[in-house]
């Protein structure tokens, strides 16, 4: 996996940004919440000029979760695109599905946020509630991101897949059952993806810089974490927090 | 779906060969069973000069089923393969992707099929109940091809599909769980499959009357129909019974 610059699907398991052990000394990677960290230098990028650094923050995750597969599954001009979930994951899949060329569309539990995925470059919303709606948009994407942080059945949204077409399982882990009949009619795939490897994420951050695309962010001082997990608790964030630590200085 | 070619995914559900509802006069279809079928011309194949009648049979449900996921996971030469199970459509499967010029390995419970798996063309078994074979062949096939037709965990047969690959599970229908980390980790596909479109019909018989590829088959008479159910319960076959309706004239 490595030779295939895919570093993120370590044999050994990788070592995770945080919450993993560190390899050289076992302690719990702390990630962001570190107030230095040391990191070998080839799993470091150079941020592209004229990227913010705190919008560009969250790229370094969300983004190349959504990206790895966008390329993976050959998204490009002429692709069909659905979103499902428009939050931290899934607003930055509008943003480089449609910069990459792709009709793209959300599928969102309520018309609440039809404006802001139109904002984000969306041709269309589909309102997952609505079964007249689902139903008229069946085996019509090429490439369903399904981004919903929580259990959720995937049978409606595989029925949105076309004929080959993959939906890609990217914002809950754990076990997932489907029929296998919506599998075999109109031969779709389910895959997943997460974080991404080192070609990919670079290659990522320069279409980035060159597209002009970031992540919605809010700055919080770090002084207010518990603040930021609060509001992410209730889903109140458009999209993504980050948190300033010049305060610890 | 019948604009691509894939009648068989028909949106209002295709007309099954037997135990489906025929849509002119609601019986219920009786397919190989029945001692005369009047089928509507398009849905009619010639037989290719050189292929058995026979042995041309299993071709319309099992090869095409497995042919298939094989042309649409774009197998050929470089391609690496495995088919699990060998049966009816395993053996098959087997024949048809060493012909496109797959790399193609068989997994099976017991070694006792691995002198079959070389006659077919298969370059290596692996046993699936030997734990340190398993591991050896970790995320080294593009293809995996699932024929076993009981329900059974599909992790372990994830972890042997290469970065991007896909499993395509054939054998059985119901419903399938599997870990998300099984096909995150590698971006690894599931995917289904089943009975196939008219070009891809056409396409196969045409394919295996080049290739002289035809189902290994026992013949029996129509009035044994009993005992080769019975002996199919037991898995004793290889690999396909044919009935000779010869015996109601």
């Amino acid at each position: 996996m490595c030779r295939a610059g895919q570093d993120n699907f370590c044999h050994a398991f990788p070592t995770l940004t945080y919450g993993g052990i560190d390899r050289e000394d076992g302690t719990t990677t702390l990630g962001g919440y570190s107030r230095e960290y040391v990191v070998r230098d080839r799993f470091a990028y150079p941020l592209p000029e004229g990227l913010d650094p705190a919008a560009a923050a969250p790229l370094l995750c969300a983004g190349i979760t959504v990206w790895e597969p966008l390329r993976a599954l050959g998204v490009g001009p002429g692709s069909r695109v659905a979103v499902a979930g428009l939050g931290g994951l899934g607003h930055l899949a509008v943003k480089l599905a449609v910069a990459l060329g792709a009709d793209t569309s959300v599928i969102s539990r309520s018309p609440g946020k039809a404006d802001d995925a139109r904002r984000l470059g969306a041709r269309a919303v589909i309102v997952s509630t609505d079964p007249e709606q689902m139903a008229a948009a069946r085996d019509r994407f090429d490439v369903v991101i399904d981004t919903i942080s929580a259990p959720h059945d995937l049978g409606p949204y595989l029925r949105l897949v076309a004929l080959d077409g993959t939906l890609s399982h990217l914002g809950h882990l754990g076990p997932v059952t489907v029929e296998t009949a919506d599998l075999l009619i109109g031969r779709k795939k389910l895959s997943s993806a997460g974080s991404g490897g080192r070609p990919a994420t670079a290659a990522m951050l320069a279409f980035c810089a060159d597209k002009r695309i970031a992540a919605d962010i809010e700055i919080l001082p770090s002084a207010r974490v518990h603040e930021a997990l609060e509001r992410l608790r209730r889903n109140d964030v458009r999209y993504r927090f980050v948190l300033d630590m010049s305060d610890l200085d």
